[in-house]
């Protein structure tokens, strides 16, 4: 058992753990006795200190063997940490102004010790609530999903490197599968995990039960998610899983990193937008009607996609022949590589706007929700709110092979009620 | 390492290595001087020796570290004999009339001994050249597809279980990287590796070089082979690799099996029928002008795929919700069912039509040739065939989108030219 020794720690145990390791200690400075320990795991799922010294600062993040939010009755592998540890260390490779390095990993102990991101940087879900615009959102979450996404992809790997990676991330299966059960699966069906606004939205859930077309949907990207291995996935990348401030963006809590569908990323990443753009309308008091922030949300949507697509097709310019799917002696033209860039972008783009609409259903009527909605004062604007984003991601998902440009998606949004 | 140990054996080391192996002795009954050993592989890859001996008898298979029809110029991993026995036992499992038995597998010797295939069983190919009907043929090899790929796809497996048979197969790498340079990559590029008949075809070799709708094509297939892990495939499914008589269909040889689409078997074996079509003309003589023998080839084709897409779904209706994918609590209808088998069994046709056709091109200006052409005495008649197979694979490949029923490829085929 690889985890025979593992202990959860607790405050106080932390600091004994820190003490034990010389590196770490070194970077806090001083002795135990001048360090400040405190857990700030905000999440539902993990432990994570701040640990502070006269010399420098840390995070330990460490997983418990089940959800911390549920308790021992729902177990969890701790296995986890390892595959969040490895996927930190090699997209922090790829992307590292926005990915925190790691320090040290303690495998048995389920324990990642990585740098802290200090304040102002926060959370940006925390962020978009409060409607504080990052200038740089867009363009830093283009530059790291396009090269995560691309350099772990069979565009920059050889298929004997990709796979060795492929067969080392199916030991994640166990986060893969609370994903199928949580995001493809539970909505579509009567669970007890289910909640959602009642009984406001029980026709609306029922509806979202009774739809075929939708069903049919989600089961196309349900099979991509669990049979396409098309990258390496940060696999959680909704907008708590990000750190900000104007200058810095940072994506942490890969701890559901695989091998999956490009999609998967962008589309959380742009579904979680689109749930704190509905969302303003609830927030929005007289002194500030959110308008002019919702125009941001859009453009920022839109510039993430604009310029992921130019920076993902930029990286493949610059490495053409790099990985094994297309050989540069096969797409041997200029006009032959732009036709197979648009087609493979355009179906990456398909399955963004799906898997951002299948995001976006599962926070309104499946086990976890979103604060952008959740903190929402006012009941009824909470449900006006709710249902237009549950009907905009019906409609997404859907009809989303009518979008080719991601402005028909921004209108389509702004348009929705 | 792994193969330490490993020693090639020839006729009369065979003999000894038995007399080693009490068990297999004891198959062929007798004492060594009874067994009669004779090497049979007519392969491009392996060895493979008859033993018989006054009670019984079987095959003895085994892999060399490098392609026996090229030499040790051309390295090649012995772990091919470690996959071929895991999916022959895996397969026979599942289909256990058209997969031979394995009596013993030795891992470091890259040996297998199994089930001797006896006269009047052929391998299906040599059978097709002579023109001999095969009346169950089309409904073996549905079964024995349906079967095998329904069963190890996640229709039927949980994900945790796929993962772990995705992992081990993520091994065989080295099997699909030669499959990926000889079928998807090298006939569309000059490389020194491809031949077709010249000077004749230099100009249709040529324009498939140039030809950018179909390398967008190619591409989009090498992708789903690389990355669509939706079965456990033969993945060499050619009539090659299949004996039969006339009661009897047997797959041998799958050495390239992996985790890929379902499409490629289907269109593997699909794709050699339509070859053994086309040559058909070539064959013909005053007495038997094969007229008949196309139609038979065709009906082959059309009830394959028929009869294949009939026992998919009934396997799925006698097991809905066995697997991961498609959970019974949310395809809870009749109609969501069927909506849901269409759209699956639809891509998979239009992913079979793809691989026919990328084998079929490949066997003409690719490595590797098809005895149903190589053997066509008169060279303006092979010509003849060989440019039909290939514009015919070329228009099937462009245009399979078009075909929503196998009858409609059938009738192309036939009115081809
Ligand atoms: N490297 C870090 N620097 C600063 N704060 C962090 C860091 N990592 C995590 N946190 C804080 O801890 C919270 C939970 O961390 P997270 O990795 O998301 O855990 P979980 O897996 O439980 O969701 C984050 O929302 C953030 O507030
Ligand atoms: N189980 C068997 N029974 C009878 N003949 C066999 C059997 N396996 C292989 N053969 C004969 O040996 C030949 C080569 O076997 P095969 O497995 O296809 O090797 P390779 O991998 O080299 O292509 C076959 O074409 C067939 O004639
Ligand atoms: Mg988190
Ligand atoms: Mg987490
Ligand atoms: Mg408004
Ligand atoms: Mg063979
Ligand atoms: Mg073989």
């Amino acid at each position: 058992d690889l985890h025979a020794n593992f202990k959860p720690l607790n405050e106080s145990l932390v600091a004994s753990y820190v003490k034990s390791q010389p590196r770490l200690g070194a970077i806090l400075g001083g002795t135990s006795a001048d360090w400040s320990v405190k857990e700030v795991g905000d999440g539902n799922l993990n432990f994570v200190y701040i640990l502070e010294g006269p010399k420098g600062s840390f995070v330990l993040k460490q997983a418990l063997p089940y959800v911390r939010c549920v308790g021992d009755s729902w177990p969890m592998t701790l296995e986890r940490a390892f595959f969040e540890t490895t996927v930190l260390r090699e997209h922090r490779r790829l992307a590292p102004n926005h990915v925190p390095e790691v320090y040290h990993f303690d495998h048995p102990m389920a324990l990642t010790v990585m740098e802290y991101l200090a304040p102002p940087h926060i959370i940006l879900r925390k962020g978009l609530i409060a409607g504080t615009v990052y200038p740089l959102l867009a363009q830093h979450m283009a530059e790291y999903m396009a090269s995560t996404l691309f350099h772990t992809s069979l565009l920059a790997l050889s298929t004997l490197q990709q796979r060795k990676e492929v067969a080392r991330f199916c030991g994640n299966i166990e986060m893969c599968r609370l994903t199928e059960q949580v995001i493809f699966t539970e909505p579509y069906m009567e669970a007890s995990n289910n909640r959602w606004t009642s009984p406001h939205l029980d026709a609306d859930a029922q509806a979202l039960r009774e739809d075929a077309i939708i069903k049919l949907e989600i089961a196309g990207l349900k099979s991509k998610f669990c049979e396409k291995t098309q990258a390496l996935l940060h696999g959680d990348l909704h907008t708590g899983s990000i750190m900000v401030t104007q200058e810095s963006t940072k994506c942490i809590d890969p701890e559901f990193g695989f091998y999956g569908p490009m999609g998967f990323d962008v589309g959380a990443f742009l579904g979680n937008l689109m749930l704190a753009y509905v969302s303003q309308d609830g927030h929005a008091t007289s002194e500030n009607d959110r308008e002019g922030y919702q125009l941001w949300l859009l453009k920022t949507m839109g510039d993430t996609w604009q310029l992921f697509s130019e920076r993902f097709v930029a990286l493949w310019d610059k490495n053409w022949g790099a990985g094994d799917s297309y050989k540069i002696e096969v797409y041997n033209t200029k006009e032959l590589q732009s036709l197979v860039q648009k087609t493979y972008l355009s179906e990456l783009f398909q399955d963004s706007l799906g898997y951002a609409a299948a995001k976006m259903i599962r926070r309104i009527v499946g086990i976890a929700h979103v604060e952008d909605l959740e903190s929402i004062p006012d009941l009824e604007k909470k449900v006006a709110c709710e249902r237009r984003a549950l009907n905009f991601a019906k409609q997404l998902l859907k009809e989303r092979s009518k979008y080719s440009d991601i402005r028909q998606v921004c209108n389509a949004l702004q348009g929705s009620q």
